[in-house]
């Protein structure tokens, strides 16, 4: 379940100004504020089904998007490189790592890890 | 010319999956084989205007992709901040510089710059 919320949410963030805005409403309601179907239903006056459907169609639409172009794909290899080097300076000898050059190193590195966490 | 370029090949390598088939190959064969619009006209057998008129739309519609997406812009916010991390590493005294881990922090940091270069 954390896994579908985390890739959902992170093909929202690349291609989600790509949905409709109903679309893009319901998956906000649902994936970031985390409202219940039945709730989101309630707040727009239509059935449970009705937003499941919406849903399910952006998550597709994402799903699509993210097929053609692949570059949650690209970024996600990117991340694992960037993390593998802030890894690398972190396991230094501490009198290394505490030089103020590494230490704005590791700052600037974790900033980029953190650009798009969801 | 170069700064056309060089926006038309990171916006074709981000978003040209979604432009049809004979836009990316008129997109190809202009910026990356470096044709001109007559010679491509001529392999398609179609009008000089023809070919302009495909390109000329395949660039909007990339350059609305980015508007809405901004993925472009943000990969190089990052490839900026990628640039520091390298050139702050490489600013290192010698005595450093080449110590193993850091001489593979900097290759890892080369092949981030690399992955995307146009």
């Amino acid at each position: 379940m954390l896994d579908k919320v985390l890739k959902a949410g992170l093909l929202f963030d690349f291609y989600g100004a790509l949905l409709t805005e109903k679309q893009q409403q319901c998956m906000e309601m649902h994936y970031s504020h985390d409202l219940s179907l039945s709730e989101i239903a309630d707040e727009f006056g239509v059935s449970r089904q009705a937003v499941y459907d919406i849903l399910k169609r952006a998550e597709q639409t994402l799903s699509e998007y993210e097929a053609k172009l692949k570059l949650v794909e690209r970024h996600q290899r990117e991340q694992h490189t960037i993390k593998q080097v802030y890894d690398s300076v972190d396991a230094l000898p501490a009198s290394l790592k505490t030089m103020p050059e590494l230490q704005s190193v590791m700052k600037q590195l974790a900033s980029i890890m953190k650009a798009r966490e969801v």
